[in-house]
Parts: structure tokens; sequence; C-alpha cells
């Protein structure tokens, strides 16, 4: 049986090339994971997210505990098999969805209590239960709990929340046990202070986790204050250990992250980009239901693999959306996992050649310059 | 160039077996046309429509001519281009939609003037436009404009309304021309009195079309009323073009309908029934947000050729169609689709063996026999 780890292959300036070992495969890091919300991609079937190139797909704990329920998957055999994916998945632990989506909420030490937004239910959400449910899911990376807080906050409330995900940490961490091919992460909190950060990061190093997550970003503090949140958290994570920011975020976000160090990301942006009729290509981001595509017979980028890029034209793709048309949302939610993985392979590839910081000040110029004369 | 024209391969009772000749191939007959409303059948990648057997598709002029419009889709190359499409496609005339969707209409003799239900502009369709509109459009089969009237109606209504769809029918003839390759049907009108079927019939043969169909049915008469429409319908047309029954139906409408020697049919049932969670199977209809099918690991059918109905477990489908994720829609209509087609193909093969009566019959017992135990 396959132990869990990450190997470390290249280096270039900050950026990293490897991969991370699991269960159900390896990953080639840096990594894009398509979010799959409820057991499913929004808009994709899952043999065009592998065919794209993704090498794991992201569950939410707190989506699919409400609704199929944690057990009910168990029970038909687990996330894997209830979905029909097999390589690696993560599963997020449920606290992001508790402050961003659940109706009432109260966090206490023991955990989160919360009224689901669908039918009102009552749950808890202790470390404990956050795992237990990730193992009945049967996720190749499991999530520590951690409370996430919004943006803007005070420095008291950031440390507050910060050391009760650093407790919660250890409870997981004592949950979680020994899972072959498996892994447990801890997530960095800390709100935009750099103290805070280096503290929770050298809190988490101390427990020792399988991976390294960068929480509590991405929640309105801009790409800047971002950035600098990264670099006041990499520093303090081991080099041996894939590090990974969550719910990031747009292809400028991830290429400036994995400069500065990470190796997985995942987020919501390409398929719910897709689904309202924004495409995102290497000439910048492209919005299909502008009038400008209406007589546009040419595909979105007649040079990439993905059918949904290159195979239908503009003017086509610009009446689906227009339309409302399912096949509007499923071509441009196709086209933006696709892309995203191009982006991620491009990315590997120049890291691999050492050529990563030409690679990205050429793309991002390339992003700048916009898209192809009408 | 192909010549449009109709084999009659082979007769079993009333049911015939045959093929239509088109420029863009050929159509098995009975057969089953998918709905792609607005250049899209809704929810299904065309490559599947394609692999579910299907060998002609419907587009519809009242869509097209108010987005993306006839003239833009004749400069984008025609219909087959826009979407992707190299096999044949019958639009239908509008006549149809101008009754049921339009927000203001007003028929005269010269044709109907209505409101667009999108955006509230006015349009004017005469049998000339309707005929423009397909031919910029490119459709193999193009239909004659004629006057819908709902059900229930008047004997008097019937009559006037099947009257000026005759002379509309010569108008849309003369319109026609010739185009080699494609075909023009008239559409039989008169409710459901047997009277005015006969004289529709008789009237369309006497101008003189590449095929007949059976319009003004499928509208809230009922499958009795329908079945005795088609049978007074029927003996009025020749043998060697095909017949159209528009709208229509249900498995069992269709069974039912071939049974009595119609040849083509088309109808939104399996993909709007599927965007609903419905599933037609060969167990009868099976309702997927039923509660019962939460647990439950086996697919639709274990049997089928289509990954959507062997492939996944009724418990994803459950799960998918209650959260209202597009991927339940998605493979509910595809397995709807499929479902048809694999019908369609059954009942060609039956009748080719001349047990289409066994055939029919079976197929009756099995759908009342219900779905399988839970």
């Amino acid at each position: 049986m396959t132990e869990f780890g990450f190997t470390l292959r290249a280096t270039d300036g900050a950026a990293r090339l490897g991969t991370v070992h699991t269960l159900h495969g390896d990953i080639r890091t840096p990594a894009f994971m398509p979010v799959g919300t409820v057991g499913t991609v929004k808009g994709l079937y899952l043999d065009q997210v592998e065919g794209a190139g993704a090498d794991i797909i992201l569950g939410n704990t707190y989506h699919l505990m409400l609704r199929p329920g944690a057990e009910q998957v168990a029970a038909l055999g687990g996330l894997h098999r209830f979905i029909g994916w097999k390589k690696p998945i993560l599963t997020d632990s449920g606290g992001f969805q508790v402050m961003s989506l659940a109706k009432i909420r109260k966090i206490t030490e023991q955990g989160a209590v919360f009224q689901s937004h669908i039918d009102g239910r009552r749950y808890e959400l202790t470390p404990e239960r956050a795992m237990e449910i990730q193992r009945l899911l049967g996720s190749d990376i499991q999530m520590q709990l951690d409370e996430c807080i919004a943006y803007p906050h005070t420095e008291t409330e950031a440390e507050r929340a910060m050391r009760l995900s650093l407790r919660w940490a250890e409870r997981c961490r004592e949950a979680f046990g020994r899972q072959p091919g498996r892994g447990n992460f801890g997530i960095v909190q800390g709100g935009i202070n750099p103290r805070l950060r280096r503290e929770s990061a050298e809190g988490l190093t101390a427990i020792g986790f399988e991976g390294y997550a960068i929480g509590g970003l991405a929640v309105g503090e801009g790409h800047q204050l971002m950035l600098e949140a990264i670099e006041h958290t990499v520093p303090y994570l081991p080099t041996d250990r894939p590090r990974y920011l969550m719910g990031v975020g747009t292809p400028e976000d991830i290429l400036e992250s994995v400069a500065r160090g990470v190796d997985m990301f995942d987020c919501v942006l390409p398929t719910r980009s897709g689904r309202h009729g924004q495409a995102f290509t290497r000439f910048g981001k492209i919005n299909l239901r502008n009038a400008k595509h209406a007589a546009d017979p040419r595909p979105l980028d007649p040079e990439h693999p993905c059918p949904a890029l290159s195979a239908y034209s503009r003017a086509y793709l610009h009446h689906l959306i227009r339309a409302g048309e399912l096949l509007g949302m499923m071509l441009l939610s196709w086209a933006n996992i696709a892309y995203y993985q191009t982006l991620m392979q491009d990315i590997r590839a120049a890291i691999a050649a050492g050529r990563f910081e030409d690679f990205r000040n050429a793309t991002k110029e390339q992003w700048q310059r916009g898209d192809i004369a009408a």
C-alpha cells in the first residue's frame, strides 16, 4: 500500500515542482484541484475533468454532511465510488462554509453548532466529527477543522480564532489517527497579521501534519495583501511537505502564489465564472455575453487541446449563454477547467526547465495584451 | 448530389420500416428526432445525441428567428455548421410556437404577426418568410407554416384554421422551390374531426409534398383521441412518403402511433422530463426525486448501452437531482434520449423481423410491470 508523502522534484526560485503520493494515485504539483462541492464538479462529466488533466478534485464536508450525509456516502462505498472518481479526493473540514453559508452558527471551544442553509436543521461540527466525516467519505487528504473569520477583522479577533484553530488542530491530528495512504493537513490562520501567521505555521509544524494549508485568505483582503500573507507564512512551513492555498483563485493569483512557494490550489472560479459566461484563456478573461462575439466564427483559442476552447465558435457560445442554455454553462465550465489545467501543466514544465520567471512574465504579458482583435 | 426521398423497406401490419434520404444523410424510420430548440438539445453534447443513435435533430424556426436570427445563422454558414451537427436537421415553421409562446399574435390571411416572448419585439411570419428562414438555416426538412389551434375547439374553428393552413401550404410549396436533397412537408390539420382531417390530407396530397406531418395533436386531447385522429388521417396520405407526427410523445404514444403507420416523431419530453428528475426506461417511468432511490446503488438499467442508464447509481442520480445539480439534469436528459433511441431501434428491428405486434405487447407489459423492486 502506498504511503502518503511528498516528493520535491525541483525548485526554481521559490517555485516548487513536486509530487504528492496518495492511496488513489499521484498528484503533480503545482496542482489546481477542481471543486466538486456536493459530489460533482458543476456542469462537467468527471471524465472531462480527468481528461483536462486534473489529478485530484475537492469535495466539501459541509455540503456533503447535509446532503446526502457522510454515513449515507459511506454505506454506498465512500465518495470515490459514489461519484465515480478513481483519483485522489481532498475534502475540506466545513469550517469555511459554516462561516459563509450556515444560517445561524455558534462557535465554542468544543466546536461549531449551526443551522443548515437548506432546511434549517441543527448540526454540530467538532474537530472530531469533522475528521470522522472525512474518514467516512474516504478522502485522501483530510483537512483539520478551523475557524475562518471574515475580512476585515481586528488583530484580537484574528488571534483568538487562530489560537482556537491551533487547539482544534491538535484534536484533529489525534482524531485522524493512522490512515495509510491518506494525509491530514493543518491550516494556517492569523488573518493578515505576520506575527500571527508565523505563530500559526510554527504551532502546526510542531504538531506535525502531512501537509499545510494557508487558510483565511481570498476573503476580501485583495490580491496584494493575500500575497503578503503568503510571504509571511511560507518561510515557517517545512519544505518537505506540500503547501495548499485554500480557495484561490484567479490564474494570476495562482501564478503569483506558485512564485511564492505554494503547491496546491482550489477554487470555484472556473466553474462559477463559466456558468455566468466568462472564459479564462491565454488571452485573459473573455466575457461571452458581450455582443462583439455574436458574429464571430472563431473559437476561444484554436490551439487549445480542449474542444470547448477550440471546436466551438464564439458566436455559438455567445448565443448559448444569452439564451441561458445548459450547454453554454457546460462548455464554458469545461473550457475554464481545461484552461486552468493547461496553465498548471505549463507552470510545471517551466519549473522543470528552470525558466519559471520567464514563463511568469510572458504569461502575464499575454493576459494583459488581452483578447485577439475582433 | 443525393435526391430527397423515402424508401419503404418493410411493413408489418400498419407499421412501416423505411429510410428517408437527405443531403446530410439517411434517417432510419420509425425515427425519434431529439428537439434542439434553439440550436442545442438541452443538456446534451451533440456527440451524445449522435452516439445515442439519433439520425436527425429538430430546430425551432420560432426560437431561432428571434435569437440569434436566421440571417445571422446563414452568415455563420447555416445551422449545421453553427451548432456542429453533420446529420440531417428538420425545422418546424414556427406556427406552433406562435400559438403557444408569443405574447400577442394576430393571424390574417397574409400570415402571423406576433410579439417575441423574449423582448416584446414585433415579428411577421408569413408562409413565404417561414420558408425563407428555413432555407437560410439550411435545414434538410422544411415544414410548411400552419395555424395551430388550441384544444378544445369548435368544428367551425378547426375548419377555418385547416383551410387557412391549406392555402398557406400552397404558398409554402411555391416558396420552397427546388432544393436538391432537401424536402418540404405539408401539415395535416383539422383538430379531432375525421372529415376535416381527411379533407386536409387529401388537399395536401393534391399539392404534393416530400412528406406529410400530422399536426395539431398532443395539445390536450389525450392519448385516445390522438390515436383516433391518426387513424382518420393516415389512410388519406400517400404510402410512398414519410409521415411525421409532430410533438409526440411518450414512449407509449410512439409505440401506438407506429402501429398506426407513423414514421417520424419529435418531442421535448425526454429532455424536459430529464431536467425534472424523471427517467424513461424499459421498466416504465422512474422518478429519481423519490426518496426510495436515496440508498440504491443500482443503476437505472444495468443492461443499457448508455452510461447514463448503466454506469451511475440511482442514489447518485437522486442526490444530484435533489441538490439541483447540472449533472443530474445532464445525465437524465442523456438517459432519456438514449432510451428513446434504443426504443426506436428495437421498433425497427421488430418490424424488420415481422414481429412488431409481439414486441409492442411485450414492451407495454414490461412498462406496466414497472420498476425493479427496491
